[in-house]
């Protein structure tokens, strides 16, 4: 029998030893073996919230996003909201159709990474994963932020639990997340599915009334000098400026191509009909609010820190069921709720994607491991500890950050459009033509979209985003050369063969005692050239140790070593490195009783020359040092 | 050659390779040879104010403690103060003419643990011990607070810094204790003969200029309701209380004789006369101040908390030298640092009592081993944590705690001069009748002294002197049960023979490199039954890995494990314990390579598991973890 392979071993629970590994289990569930991955994966109506509510949010804002541009310009220029909201939804649908080819292209996950790493090489598939880790963290810390900011402006007096708030909200979100899928995914799919017939009953329920209506003239109502401040500025810029700033209603939409592995079978097809419902549901809420926002009576733009200030679904809710009724708070609360689940699609997403940089050598390995719950939990952890870094850092003040992170989407989406017509080029299925012609006009728009969310907001804070993007992938790249590095240097040579080497073994005596004799046996059965190694403090204690020795020890050598310092651990290092000197090519192997005391205030009771004896040796190459254990009742 | 033994090493420095050696060394000084152990001991003159300090320093409050005690009898009572003042000279004569004795008898220390111990048995020693271990912690936070509260009364500005200041000075002693005993000695001796020179210049000069004097009638201001504020109580009773209370005078006497082996040969003659010198002293000062304060033309006797509060020394400073004179302000600093400075008795000589005690198994071993500067390093150490906690624990209002320690100190006398009285019984020196007489009545008195301070204190707090002492005795016996079953259950069977042991060698696989080969190479060195571990979690890699194991191990067996929940832990454990279950009698050595960064950084690219699973398998019996190291660069 050279292979005992143990293959079929029964799947039956780890025996969970330590208390830590219970605690463990009451907190997160019993581990979920490997073969039932397949149990875990998501059908349609649950995967769509899990990867979707980040895109579903942004209908809370997208339309407030582009009103407030154009109100800069003039009050007539929200005139021009429809055309730009029309734009907006048809990039939208040109992105969403884009992924779907991609999607089914790559059933395994086609995020950006991959789409860019198979098809345009190892630089832009970096920027496109940098990009990506970057968003998602912004992600969490923005919208949680955003989510409890919403929440506590309903309830002023909890103003002061802004940041603890959002703490407690983050570990909630990495907690149902390190449960795993399964579970999380049923959490989240009520409040997303909530929010979005919310909206849509109270979007029906507004045309209904709009329609009954004469045409009003709307009276606009904002912070004073807002109204036509830019006016001086050509209008194709303000134009350009309101059409990215409704952009942000396609941030998310890369979330579901990163996460086809986790639909259940047939994955590609579930993913992409998941894109399409996806458009579907975003393009009534974004048409509705856009709509009804035009045909409110009065229209209040306050910004954010006015007292008055009421977002623009908050404005249409009132206007449809009524201030302060259970309608406007029913969609008051959903639209908080969603917010902070946004936060849950980078939880699906960030852990995954960290997983395949890191099978590929650009993160630490640890990423990489699938833990107890069919989950990347080392993401999990990293995602939220630097998110509540962030809000922590920002005190909870995170609304600069929201619109940076449309550079990160806009480039990802790009590299992956642009690697996708790649693909066609080489993969060249039937109707490839029409496949890169959807590709390549996805690409095309995404990219000016980018270079113009670039350009125009460089200087409210888009340059940190591309700072971050430089230093991210540059440590990326790091990461990836020193594993190079590694496996280069641990590549086996290939005349190596296996040679038992010459070895002397020290077994290290301060007194002769059980441990040191149960040690003692363990020394003379590694066959090489056997001694004990005493450090005298005391010179008259030596004759009594050496008579213990000869008793026990027979004819083995034992060295003895004054110690004119009262160092215990300088001979032992000096005396090794005199052996290592003589024969460079000898291995050395220093046996230390250890005693194991089984209460923890016992240990304060020993010595424990082992643990600093062997921080010393293991920097010395050749030398192993062994410990052999006794136990104290 | 089967000892090989290195006594004759050269006493070069070791050298000293870690930062932290170095600097350790920088802070601390170079480490002393035990051969140079003669040198570093201290003459007479230098050796007093290191262990008389404490004592010399209850010359500035005893006199003023013994008068706050008669002024509440009546204002007339203060004239009781010189019979109570001449009284407890008597006794200080009789306890160190007793102690001289001892000193003499006990030459390698005869502090009460060890009289105690040798003569009376192991209870009366330990509670000897605890009483004196629990005074010392006190000594140095009373003392160095109450030093720095006297500066800080000079300087009210400094009054916010009461607490770091003490900390800062008990930092201060501790290091000059690390650095060593003749370093320090230096340092403590001009202050500490400063202090006696200006006391007893002091007190010459006031007795002149009160020579000259025609008999004054002495005012006497008090915070009001306080003179004859116990007038009720019988005299006896204030009698013994202010008697009791000027025993604080007696404070510190024990140090010389637990000091007895620092002093240069002839160590025992030295101390004894140092005793002499400090009974001379202290008689000296304390019957100098008693007469001054009686011939003070004005005695304010106010509480601390009073704002016209002044200690009687400086009033008698003010006396004599005049107010805000040089030679008033040398008597303030003298006294402050004098205060300060006492707590170093007890760095002086706690070590070295707790070294005794743990030498003997009554307290953690650790604090027996002497230091690279010949001292006792780690005693130092606990000694200035346990008095830095006291005073923040106390934010420095330690003058509660002032009264306490009398008892301690004379139980500790008590309970020496029994022993020696048993000593001599035993002995029968030269004119042992004399001895015994000299002994017996020194430990009557004190006896007498313990019992009238417990008793007129106990409400104060003695109490709480009781219940440390008692629980301090618990925990020094609960130690010595300890270690008694330590030795025990590690004495070698009569009957144990060397044995070299059927081994199993498992090498864990996780791939098949460079750093694994080697430690291939090494268990093959074992000459055990070698066989390799490795643990899946994805049959599809195992081909390779078996390939890769085939071509360098040869006919080794590769023994995989899948890990249905993908731990990697679990699986070798089981197996492991499966191991061990078939055979119990088998060693089970397994080898773990574990890769060694050479930059920290590099550290959060490798998962260890080699830390973990050392921990999981250092609970089993007949399990040995050796890692061989391989260094990436």
């Amino acid at each position: 029998m050279r292979f005992e392979v143990i293959l079929d071993r029964s799947v039956a629970l780890p025996k969970s030893e330590s208390r830590v590994a219970q605690v463990r289990q009451l907190l997160l569930g019993k581990p979920i073996p490997s073969a039932r991955a397949h149990h875990e994966r998501l059908s349609l109506f649950f995967g769509l919230p899990v990867f979707a509510s980040d895109a579903l949010s942004s209908a809370a804002y997208a339309t407030e996003a582009i009103t407030c541009v154009l109100i800069l310009a003039s009050a007539t220029a929200i005139g021009l909201q429809p055309a730009i909201t029309l734009s907006v939804c048809a990039l939208y649908l040109l992105v969403v159709i884009s992924y779907q080819q991609t999607v089914r292209a790559y059933p395994n996950g086609g995020g950006s990474y991959i789409v860019a790493s198979k098809n345009l090489g190892e630089r832009p598939a970096i920027i496109a994963g940098s990009a990506l880790l970057i968003d998602y963290v912004l992600t969490v810390a923005v919208s949680v932020a955003a989510g409890v900011a919403a929440l506590v402006s309903a309830f002023p007096t909890l103003h002061w639990a802004l940041v603890p708030l959002s703490v407690a909200f983050i570990c909630l979100l990495m907690w149902a997340n390190l449960r795993g899928l399964r579970e999380s995914s049923m959490l989240f799919a009520l409040p997303s599915y909530g929010f979005v017939i919310g909206m849509v009953v109270m979007i029906i329920l507004g045309v209904v009334k709009v329609w009954g209506m004469p045409a009003p003239v709307q009276a606009i109502n904002a912070d004073p000098g807002v109204i036509g401040k830019e006016a001086a500025f050509p209008m194709i810029f303000v134009l350009l400026r309101a059409f990215s700033a409704g952009c942000v209603a396609l941030t998310g939409v890369e979330a579901i191509s990163n996460g086809v592995p986790a639909f259940r079978s047939p994955a590609a097809t579930n993913a992409s009909r998941s894109l399409g419902w996806l458009a579907a549901m975003m393009i009534t809420m974004f048409l509705g609010t856009g709509f009804l926002m035009q045909h409110l009576p009065t229209l209040n733009l306050y910004a954010t820190a006015n007292p008055e200030y009421r977002t623009v679904v908050s404005q249409i809710a009132a206007f449809v069921y009524g201030q302060n009724t259970a309608g406007f708070f029913f969609i008051q609360m959903a639209t908080a709720v969603i917010l902070i689940l946004a936060a849950n699609t980078a939880f699906a997403d960030f852990p995954r994607l960290a997983s395949i940089l890191a099978r590929d050598g650009y993160l630490p390995r640890p990423l990489a491991r699938l833990g107890d719950r069919l989950v990347f939990q080392n993401g999990v952890i990293v995602l939220g500890v630097l998110a509540v870094a962030l809000i922590i850092h920002f005190k909870g003040q995170l609304d600069l950050l929201l619109p940076l992170y449309a550079v990160g989407v806009f480039t990802a989406f790009t590299l992956s459009q642009t690697g996708m017509v790649r693909h066609w080029q080489k993969v060249r299925g039937a109707g490839w033509p029409m496949k890169i012609a959807i590709n390549g006009i996805g690409g095309l728009c995404t990219g000016i979209v980018a270079i113009v969310v670039l350009g125009t907001k460089f200087h409210e804070g888009a340059w940190i985003v591309l700072v971050l993007l430089t230093l991210s992938a540059i440590g990326l790249f790091a990461i990836h050369r020193r594993y190079e590095a590694i496996a280069e240097q641990l590549r086996p040579a290939e005349t190596a063969t296996l040679q038992a080497r010459e070895q002397s073994v020290i077994l290290l005596v301060p007194r002769v005692h059980r441990g040191v004799l149960s040690a003692l046996n363990y020394a003379a059965s590694l066959h090489g050239d056997v001694r004990g190694l005493h450090v005298t403090l005391d010179r008259d204690a030596v004759p009594e140790i050496r008579n213990d020795w000869e008793k026990y020890a027979g004819s083995l050598p034992l060295v003895v070593i004054e110690s004119p310092y009262r160092s215990l651990l300088s001979p032992i290092l000096d005396y090794v490195d005199q052996m290592l000197e003589e024969d460079p090519d000898r291995l050395v192997t220093v046996i230390v009783a250890e005693a194991v005391a089984t209460k923890w205030f016992h240990r304060f009771l020993q010595e424990n020359v082992a643990q600093q004896l062997k921080r010393a040796l293991g920097r010395r190459k050749n030398v192993i040092v062994s410990n052999v254990r006794y136990f104290l009742n």
